[in-house]
């Protein structure tokens, strides 16, 4: 057998039935059609959105990363849950202004937008996060064409990387953002053409569930942006600290406490340099917000034994839970939290089951040699931790089956 | 620097400009409309497939995994050159109808087909390669539901391996197919029920590059199914071999010659047992097929440095190209073959670049610290082998990007 992660404490049973906002999981799936499908329940974001808030320092802006989950329904309760969405392309500003987000709280950062991207967040009015020297021309030339003042903020590449984060973002040679010893020269170049300098954009990294390395990389955030300011010799309007909160997705995962980083930047920021007093600040989150609202419920067709290992497979798959079968930015495939939702609580089995999808393909593998309760076909396979990155970032079309279903729960 | 794989032999250059197919990789791109692009030149697949049935013995079938391209346009010039379709959805099966491929030339396996997926099946008269026993029995009670007779042939999952092989299908305990100790028994089952028994489907493995390593995987599959046909006392009408001739993606692959398999395979089935001198015979291929038919075209829209090391952003990314970033069933990222179209041949910059997509994630790099032509803003770069599981495979809504368009030569 091998471990799964941590099941969020979210989750209760009633005779035996996974509750996702108090409603029974088939009952669910009844409301929904049929599975695979996502639920998403937005107590349990509110619920985050609310903790954090309680331990953040007072006035700290807290956005959605709508690459996380950009499920329209999802998105416009967002609106007004958060203080502004962080995109990543034209479609994902259509989807923040869709949703009802105003242009002034979104922001649009990406190594790779194309000139239509950035006249359409021009247009829009939403700050660009310039990327390079060369996308800060790109946007000045757009702007004067377009007669538009354009509001660019400038991502820099920090000289530190986030400690034990799931991915970098600093530290060293990165497509991200300008390198920190060029960043002041592009926002005074940004100044003087008349655009509208909106301060910096620094993101260390992300995934991280220490609450000292977050402690550790926005405490140098904050100083590297007061040495980038005094060198530009102006106050930044916004600083946006990044994210990197983390998720407990893995066996042996610590779900990451919130306060201890929020006590800590609220110290930062009361002896914050005086050229920051008039700074706003923001932090950009994702998947801590919203991963652990989600699961991925996927029916049982079928129970089999091959040399002695049973496996249940599923029909669902990576196709639309990518991140789970160990196939997306990991490279040791680890067991995500997983149960039998219309058995949740019960004993489980003596024997190890392997739950794969219905692809036709090894890699298709959605807990391998977990243990849980005797599996019968018709049963629900509930996977946690499916509201971040989950249906909008797996190959839905990947042969030819229908996608998943979502649910949002309010 | 770091190596990158082989550049597929079929492409020429005129004037420093990729041909593909003999026209120019711009004017491709002007004719789509825009990067990114998939570009599938049927030229190439034509003179594969040719390539292979030289090789292969007479009489022996050629099918198509639909999965590796489903491309519409694709399939239905596929229809005309190989001997029958494989498919694994009920999604695959009716693109494969719609391209006009009769159904009698069809087989569908998949560890995880619905009901309503096996009843579309039973109805349309194409082989179902039943995984399990479990499957079996469904597909038996659909049938009587529907009076419809089912074609039914049983997947083996055989007690060796392909080695070498970079996907294993047998060889242990598998999710696909009945081991071999019940496939005899499954298989008089599906006589006794007075089903059409179709015969075995026995796959190996996939993408092996070494001739010897197909050979002795060949051999081992017809005696089993020697041995399985003697256990059920009844002459197989069809064996389906399996795949897995593979494609040299990576530095230091030698390109599969499938011609000493050929020889091999036309020695075997000369002598091969009694029981089996009716039977016909198929392989069935995907990716060997059409991967290198297909190139990727993206163009670059920010050259950048950071800390000493150069990035060419393309308007591409792993939205579309998921294998090349080595987030789809490597362990190691390697860089699959990879150029710029518009100074193809040309000769290269002393310093190493990493091209990297558009996509605001770390995981979003299509070659890291190659050597290419010094790279400008404008440039299109080309990554190759992109025919087979490009497009659909990867995670196309991802940051809410286009979708990558597709363009097929005839």
């Amino acid at each position: 057998m091998k471990p799964t992660g941590p099941i969020p404490d979210w989750f209760a049973e009633e005779d035996g039935m996974l509750l996702i906002g108090g409603c029974g999981a088939l009952s669910l799936i009844d409301e929904a059609g049929d599975t695979p499908l996502f639920v998403y329940d937005m107590g349990i974001v509110r619920a985050t959105v609310d903790r954090l808030r309680a331990a953040m320092p007072e006035g700290l802006d807290i956005h959605y990363a709508i690459k996380a989950n950009p499920y329209a329904p999802l998105l416009g309760r967002m609106v007004g849950l958060v203080d502004g969405f962080d995109v990543a392309s034209a479609g994902e500003l259509d989807a923040a202004l869709k949703a009802g987000m105003r242009a002034d709280a979104i922001s649009f950062a990406g190594p790779g937008k194309r000139d239509a991207e950035l006249r359409a967040a021009i247009q829009a009015g939403v700050t660009i996060n310039l990327e390079s020297e060369g996308e800060a021309e790109r946007a000045l030339r757009i702007g004067a064409e377009i007669a538009a003042r354009p509001r660019l903020a400038v991502r820099v590449n920090p000289d530190f990387d986030l400690k034990g984060s799931g991915m970098k973002m600093g530290g060293g040679a990165k497509p991200f953002g300008v390198d920190a010893d060029r960043a002041a020269a592009l926002a005074r170049r940004v100044i003087a053409s008349g655009a509208e300098w909106r301060g910096w954009h620094i993101f260390a990294g992300s995934q991280a569930l220490n609450p000292g390395s977050l402690i550790e990389a926005q405490a140098q955030t904050l100083a590297l942006a007061a040495r980038l300011s005094e060198d530009v010799g102006a106050s930044p309007p916004i600083i946006n600290l990044g994210g990197g909160f983390g998720v407990a997705y893995f066996p042996g995962d610590m779900p990451l406490d919130p306060r201890p980083v929020g006590v800590a930047l609220e110290e930062a920021l009361e002896n914050r340099p005086s050229i920051l007093k008039n700074t706003h600040f923001a932090i950009e989150l994702g998947r801590f917000l919203v991963a652990e609202s989600g699961v991925y419920l996927t029916r049982v067709i079928d129970v089999k034994d091959s040399h002695g290992e049973r496996f249940a497979v599923v029909d669902g798959g990576l196709h639309h839970q990518l991140a789970a079968s160990g196939n997306f930015g990991t490279v040791v495939r680890r067991n995500y939290p997983i149960a039998v939702a219309n058995r949740f609580g019960r004993p489980v089995s003596a024997e190890p089951v392997s739950v794969v999808g219905c692809l036709c393909t090894p890699l298709d593998r959605l807990g391998d040699k977990v243990v849980l309760p005797p599996i019968e076909v018709g049963d629900v396979i509930a996977l946690f931790l499916a509201g971040a990155y989950g249906a909008s970032a797996s190959p839905a079309a990947f042969l030819g089956h229908d996608p998943a279903r979502e649910l949002l729960l309010d």
